[in-house]
């Protein structure tokens, strides 16, 4: 039997396409929940084997709750990531004109993204915010006046037409998504950590800190703070580096850093992605 | 006549809030806009003297898409910042009970934020994602059996009954708005500052970085890095540092990053907040 793998729904969603994807070259089975917090739960007790989740950028989910849940948790750990494009089409029903489109449907950020292509194509038509692009192509589905913005994937799902691909008006929009799931990944040779730490405030402490990464040669590809409220210290650090758990550098530095900050977390080792594209 | 401030809508939702309160204090007359490039663009092109938009984690606007703005943005400057508490509320019709109650209406994030008081207290109730808080609160008003998680505001303009507040998990929630505007805000003695700069790939470049505003004994607030797609470097650094531009040592620790880094761009000096409540 397949293994399983927990994503955030509905169908017909950014998040979807990507649980797809990756599903679909890794042989798993999907398993739909409705937030992000569900999937993780369901990945911490067992009723899925991998869970995905947005952590950055996403349309559909919050960032913020995620790296909030990753603090906390215990027993599971990152094991892939994606980086995903997001990559607007405009839906509607087959044989509809673009001159016949009254009403546009989408996710409110989905809209705001694709603002120059509305004003340039559909200058007459009435924006109308909805909670989700899946629910946008729902509703495109029942109107031959309403076209949606969604992904490539809810044509197929709600059988619509695409009038346009790549209506975004900037094309380097992308979401990251992690995999989560309860065992560590093992080395690939082109491996990420990552990492939330806590450090006292005051000038120079974060200085500090990355000076055992500089001192160590181990390159960050990202950083990022937040108030931690509920932890130790005043600050929490997300940090992604270069490298696995495992590789002596890193093992090393893993050590010094535990003796130098207040709270320190390894969420999982895992290998570097490339752009699905 | 009243300056004008535009905000992210609808009415009702948190966003609104946050610009009623800082245009109270303030007076000014708040202008409605659907999405943060539009609130932006009324600051630029002086349809609105000032616009409030969330910075960080908000229910109702995107982050990344206010930090893609400001990094392109000629002659607004934030002036002002509110760290807002999002205080869910639960909301239904005058003389509902709680038993009667059978669909929950929210935004899919506050839905999230509130799942253990859900769980416990409308255990047989269906969660119903909707587009925003304020479009869960019309939907409440529409119904004897439908309740909506949304702001104490949204109970005043729906005419809805707070049947329960604070009814989130973590009382940590705190949304960031910044205020902007043509002009920049003279000092006042206890401000911050914030930037964005993009430095080269590399092992320690953030390191070397950090290193000139330890030796100025300038505090960072917040870092966040962002991958630099359509700018110079491979990574945006978003950073807050205390102190206003005017300072002396903020001015010579901004010539010397200016002499480092590949770009750099002056966000705005402004009063640090203190929590809205």
């Amino acid at each position: 039997m397949d293994l399983k793998m927990g994503y955030l729904g509905p169908e017909g969603t950014f998040s979807e396409e990507a649980a797809r994807l990756i599903a679909g070259s890794n042989r798993r089975a999907l398993q739909r929940y409705d937030n992000i917090s569900d999937v993780i739960e369901a990945v911490q007790t067992g009723k899925v084997d991998e869970g995905i989740v947005p952590l950055e950028n996403s349309l559909e989910g919050g960032v913020n709750i995620t790296q909030d849940l990753l603090v906390g948790l215990e027993g599971v750990f990152i094991v892939n990531e994606l980086i995903y494009p997001v990559n607007h089409c405009l839906l509607a029903k087959k044989s509809t004109a673009l001159d016949e489109i009254d009403t546009v449907c989408s996710h409110p950020q989905a809209l705001g993204q694709c603002r120059d292509y509305l004003r340039r194509k559909l200058p007459g038509a009435v924006c109308r915010p909805v909670e989700s692009t899946a629910a946008a192509a729902a509703l495109a589905s029942d109107s031959y006046r309403t076209a949606a913005i969604a992904p490539r994937r809810a044509a197929e799902l709600f059988k619509l037409e695409i009038m346009a691909e790549g209506i975004q008006d900037y094309f380097d929009n992308l979401t990251r998504f992690i995999v989560l799931a309860r065992r560590e990944q093992p080395p690939t040779g082109k491996d990420k950590t990552s990492l939330v730490l806590a450090i006292p405030d005051g000038p120079g402490s974060l200085y500090r800190i990355l000076g055992l990464f500089a001192r160590s040669n181990i390159n960050l590809t990202r950083i990022e703070s937040r108030p931690a409220r509920r932890h130790l210290g005043d600050y929490l650090f997300f940090i992604d580096c270069e490298g696995h758990r495992s590789d002596p550098r890193l093992t090393v530095l893993l050590q010094k850093l535990q003796a130098n900050v207040v709270f320190l977390k390894f969420l999982g080792s895992y290998p570097c992605s490339n752009h699905s594209v």
